[in-house]
């Protein structure tokens, strides 16, 4: 039997995951990560968990096939972090071979965590049985993974399906965190939700549930669960708005599938008839037939999706 | 001494090119397209063609790497002709096997012939020396070509890189090529260029060479560089659409250069000034540094990134 650790590294506490070679979870756990003195602990504290963990499960380190990590930041080929990590307070290093000498020699992949994450819903989740995917995350803001024949879409610079930032509004003048106007991510994360329920319940006095509850993106879809037509024309405008660029993102890679996932999917398949039918109308004809599914593997997906980077070839 | 033969399968006439392994092009020819019969005669001509070059030229068989071929249709992995040709009669068939039969044993490669082309550009165009490209080519249409990591992205259904229908404008009311309205093809392909140089010419009678002239892609820019306001504002027009429309697929797959070819790009460096401002308008900051570069290959494209296939990892 081989082994594989998947670690998935967060601002707050970095997940971990011990497999087995046909992606069954043995164990899961965290620990904090400690972000002093440049987050020079992190890596070293990794690198102990997990030989701490084979011990305990009596595994020799010959047999772990390998260690797939997945950082926020952007992540090179090789493994470098070549913008550092912000988040962590990380300056630019290899975080491949420094968590291989950390362990005496385990092998480490490493790649971007919301890369890993689309790698992990390909692999276990949403997107089982694809090659060709879309995972469209969408929380605080709205971010991407692309996976072509198999393999993550780095991009040049590390910012490849960054689709959250796709301009569709030339009237926006709220401006988005990426310092632009009319972006995706202003109609389609959490936050945007939010503030296109704003806007409509401003704009008339119309009867609503959400005027007497808070607004989140949590309450305009179990409103519009509820039959509320003003929660009903909101989503139809973030479905306009996401349709027509997730047909854009098509029309460039041509995917067999959209995997949704992130706070905002918590809502359920309510979503997809608002999303679908906008899709549709925008798509170029011969990318039409991609299919859309939820994300299945929640907060989990880094750590199979780094897992899966050593047991399927990536 | 190894040698590759590119091929250009076109509607009219099949393009072909014999290379020595450093790339130089040791012959180009043509033959006609014979379409008769679901273009049945096509493949066999190509094999005596090429087998006749070289036997002209006393080169072996065994001293060919390969042949590479591009063919205008959906190509998928295998060679298979996954939708026929449209423009050449053909049916569904495996064009790989097919031709190498016919050439009694030359291993083939083939492909779609815009990611050829594309291909071609990055091996030895506008793009030598990069891994991730898109190609655009403005032509009667607006087509693409997306290379990641130095391989096309073919896509689900052979239809990545179709950015020429990616939705850009709401107002649209005229019907595109296909089924939809307000996409980039609409205002950046030479027959946009027209359409945008009509509209504006019909708002008012403000002077302008394009009065007098007819009234081609050729003749607008030809105006811009004379100074004309009118064929100003038609290429700020071009250059809104097609910079924002750039800016979607950088976003998506994060390029490090975009090639600019077809019969527009003929206009040359004066293109670019038009289109780039408002790329950097709309790209998400990350994905800036895309370059922009005239394609340099013309109508060999093709040939070029066929023998490409064979004589460089695909």
């Amino acid at each position: 039997m081989k082994y594989a650790v998947g670690v998935d590294i967060g601002g707050t506490t970095v997940k971990l995951g011990l497999f087995d070679e046909n992606a069954n979870v043995l164990d899961k756990w965290e620990i904090p990560t400690i972000k002093d003195n440049q987050g020079a602990q992190i890596v070293p504290d990794v690198a102990k968990s997990v030989l701490a963990k084979l011990a305990e499960k009596n595994i020799d380190k010959a047999e772990v096939a390998g260690i797939g990590v997945g950082a926020p930041g952007a992540v090179d080929e090789d493994g470098v972090m070549t913008g550092g990590a912000v988040n962590l307070g990380w300056p630019v290093f290899n975080l491949r071979t420094t968590l291989e000498e950390a362990t005496g020699g385990i092998p480490v992949k490493a790649a971007n965590d919301a890369n890993v994450a689309a790698f992990g819903e390909m692999w276990q989740g949403g997107g089982k049985g694809y090659s060709d995917m879309v995972a469209v995350t969408l929380g605080t803001g709205v971010g991407g993974g692309i996976i072509v024949n198999g393999k993550i879409l780095t991009g040049a610079t590390g910012a490849g399906g960054e689709i959250g930032h796709i301009h569709l509004e030339d009237a926006e003048t709220e401006v988005c965190g990426c310092g632009h106007c009319g972006c995706l991510e202003q109609y389609a994360s959490a936050t945007g939700i939010v503030r296109l329920a704003k806007r409509r319940l401003a704009q008339d006095d119309k009867a609503s549930v959400l005027r007497s509850s808070e607004i989140s993106a949590k309450t305009v879809f179990d409103a519009v669960k509820a039959g509320d037509e003003v929660a009903i024309e909101i989503a139809e405008k973030f479905g306009y708005y996401l349709g027509k660029g997730l047909a854009a993102v098509a029309n460039v890679v041509n995917p067999q599938v959209f995997v949704i996932g992130g706070g905002v999917s918590k809502a359920g398949d309510v979503l997809i008839p608002f999303v679908e039918p906008n899709f549709q109308k925008y798509v170029f004809p011969p990318c039409r037939h991609a299919k859309f599914a939820l994300a299945k593997l929640g907060n989990d997906a880094g750590i199979f999706g780094a897992a899966g980077m050593i047991l399927k070839a990536f």
